[in-house]
């Protein structure tokens, strides 16, 4: 370890609470995401030595939303092999993240898992193959960061279930080209269980280390190969921050995944994992205060992955 | 140095030697390309520590296309500093690279430096601010590769000025939309120059250390800051192999960029810069063997930047 | 009336049945409609003078399909009246008649009230006015053509269900812009069971009077007002035959609405209503048959609207 | 003659006086287009029994922009005939009047001869075939309306030329498909001449007679047979209005092309050509107080095509 990790997050903290961000605001289409105190803000480390430094609500439970992505997929993975690349595909859309007009130009076939599309045919495949496919998610993620408590919040899960009609419209246009084996209704139930997940930012940077570990988690098991880890990593940075995604790579240049809820995790491999958070979205809705600090971040300790 | 590049690149060679590209083809809209043998292959490797590894055609030199935006790109940002990002945007296009779609839907700005748009509106400020833009580009090449012989090939030149009518339909609609300095002509007819420059592969590597070596040149001088020099690989990154960057980043995951003329240039941040040329393309316009010897390259040292 | 249309009528199917049309094709997304035999043709003008002129299969039922899209607006105008145009725009939609491209963009506003979209849209108004609005469309048809037991196919029904997976995108797209105002399930119901009425070539011409005579039907009853029944002319000679609007207009230059069923239903305001029925259908998915014979008709009597 | 026009016309120049149209104003994209009286108004019909009828500025010149589409299209179609229809399409375009997007997505061939790539593909085959393309658009009008003396107008013509850079990036993209015979700027410098022809209401008015009159113009000669004029007819109808065209049908109800100079021709075939000129646009580009007017005119007389 090179830096001296604890200050470091302290100074950031600090000029985060400082800093204004006149633009961003809470998610607001669903009540629960719309409800949280918009100066939450955690900033956890886990480095792959085992230590971990954490800074401000790291402890406070919130909607990991399209974080979960990530862990949906690795989980896929597992259960499908290279076989998942048949069908998604893993190239930036170019394009808001739950647009239908390439996902209809392109014949049903999502460009990369982490946009909507993508994601949710990521859950039929879990789906194809998993007993309870509503819980097979968070038991993972529970496995990961070692609390077997993690679960849906139901009250999310219920209003994204409400507000989930564009969803469906990709789902079904999906459905409609024969590119997905599930119903739909279960289908996007099981997203929206997946996307309402509730988590610490602890748990999560705990839940990521892997990413940075060569596909080693925190509790010694193997959960990926060292490669596909990095393929994960890859991914992240390609498509992982919506249509955010170049200015972050040019910014902050780690690879990163971010939800709605106000949560990006990231890492540097060979290094550490790291998960803040706070809800206010910028334009593209990602956490402004979120990628400012992972910049501050990536200053301070002069590392990216260029 | 911790791999036997040398015996690397050998195997390598052989195993591409060996390997079909079926549906790979060198690029046939102007004559000069489609002429080159389609057998041609060369790879080098420059190490930071000044060791240089080389196999194949290393010596013979090609178009280098669009290989030379990032250089344009480099000169620029050197000229403008960040105002150039007012100018053009940094993320990926997630639709073919000669597009005017996304250009037309977003007035005029283009989404990265790297699509035809994005280079020819950098090509226009060079035009701004260099007496013979014509010739900028080229000589900033040779200083980096120093070698002061590097020039346009004309005839090549030629040929993409009779076939560049998309890439004047691309400078009169940003002219329409108020986003091009200079008159179409001059800046499309520097573009093309530009494009035309002829180079070895040797000397490609060569030009490209300083962006695996913090911004130092081969000749120890700054070219550009190391944080300047991280964000031009990010860029490549997302951005630096038209439709196929998501793929290019899961299989490969290094900074790079390619040219139909078959050349692709990378990095891997502290240890070496690279430069494989094989003129066969791929449906993305990228060097089907180029990506190949990459894949390998990256296998067998066990590294990427994830 | 100027014309011998008995003799007219005679001419044209006999050219039609010598003629070739090569790559016309029953629809077969569903097997009801592939099943019917290819070689039926009907044509029946119905005169604003009372008189009526049949020739071939003019009384066999087929699926009606989209041309159910004309009555059911003007079910939904005679009761929300000008206010429906709030809902639903009047312009061509340029692009393939069930793209969703263009309702994203607009954001849940359909183009037209002829393109699905639209359709569902005019769905979802009935089914906030009539009790049953699974049956008001084919009891105003059976009032329309003095056949009261015009009814929905429940077949065909069963199988636009099934096979409705683009509509339901559709739908739920519309819906999560909150310009549906219904449960989309139960609208595309009510979609697919009128689409599934089954009705003669006979009967659709005779339900398509009023807009020959002025809003008045077969039976005097005033159905629309001169002027209403003008705009519904209007509309289908600019959004009634798919993406082949713009050369039937050219090349027969009537207002016309035709179903993948392979019927066409047409006026000549002041003179008479057609329908032809012929199940092949081109790549715009208007019967070809059914065309030609329309061509062969206006160019006989030397007259369209123009 | 059934209606008693003259009162009919003086009725309506009352209305439109007394009438605002808040949200339209003169095209300002060019200076002499901006600096036209926003309150000209002229209407002008001229009966196929030869009788005509005027009111207002009926004898002042203006601009008549895109109304020429029209009248190149018949002088290409007098020298191709059927042969152009394989050059342009026939089918409204679903979005704005000089959108680049529907023309790359179909390879540079242009949906229909009213959007401004298939006008400059018509000015394109002109130039193929007449000596002096510059002025046979002009010379053509000038015989049709029995006024030599008609003539583009320079200054105009020279301020479109300086803004004329879209239109030089829809050429060249259709020059990059191969779909374009002759220089771009020779083709794209014709055409703006011709959209720079200055012409009065009355003028315009007779010129289009021979659409009302089966093909046979003022001075008695045949310029088109009866068919091809209702062909003319039909395509005006369907996109002769910009993206405002089923409006217009909806509400007015006849064929007619619309140019940004304010001007706007119409037929009702058998009975009369109409030109009306004011040049406030609404948000399509076609004047406001002009479309106000047919819709009166049309209401007045109880006719329209429908």
């Amino acid at each position: 370890m090179r830096a001296d990790y604890a200050s470091i997050l302290a100074d950031i903290a600090t000029r985060i609470k400082q800093r204004d961000f006149p633009n961003a605001r809470n998610a607001d289409y669903i009540p629960a995401l719309a409800a949280v105190p918009s100066d939450r803000f955690a900033l956890v480390i886990r480095h792959v030595s085992g230590a971990e430094f954490a800074i401000g609500d790291a402890d406070i439970a919130f909607s990991i939303q399209s974080v979960s992505k990530v862990f949906a997929l690795v989980l896929a993975l597992r259960s499908c092999g290279d076989d998942l690349w048949q069908a998604v595909r893993r190239e930036p859309s170019g394009s808001a993240f739950n647009s239908l007009i390439l996902l209809e130009q392109e014949e049903g076939i999502p460009r990369n898992p982490f946009i909507n599309a993508g994601a949710i045919r990521v859950c039929d495949m879990i789906s194809s193959r998993f007993a309870n496919p509503d819980r097979s998610v968070a038991e993972f993620l529970g496995r990961l960061c070692t609390n077997p408590e993690i679960r849906t919040d139901n009250d999310v899960y219920l209003s994204e279930d409400q507000h989930g009609n564009r969803n469906r419209a990709i789902a079904y246009l999906m459905k409609s080209f024969g590119k997905l084996d599930n119903p739909v209704e279960s289908v996007v139930r099981a997203y929206f269980k997946q996307c309402a997940i509730a988590m610490t930012a602890r748990e999560l940077a705990r839940a990521t280390l892997f990413l940075a570990n060569q596909g080693v988690g925190i509790d010694g098991t193997q959960i990926l190969s060292a490669s596909e880890a990095r393929r994960i990593n890859a991914l992240m940075l390609t498509c992982g921050m919506y249509d955010g995604v170049g200015d972050f790579a040019f910014s902050v240049g780690i690879p990163a995944k971010s939800g709605v809820g106000g949560a990006i995790i990231g890492v540097i491999p060979g290094e550490f994992s790291v998960c803040v958070w706070s809800p206010r979205l910028d334009g593209s809705g990602n956490s402004a205060p979120g990628i400012a600090a992972l910049e501050m971040l990536t200053d301070a300790i002069g590392r990216s992955v260029f």
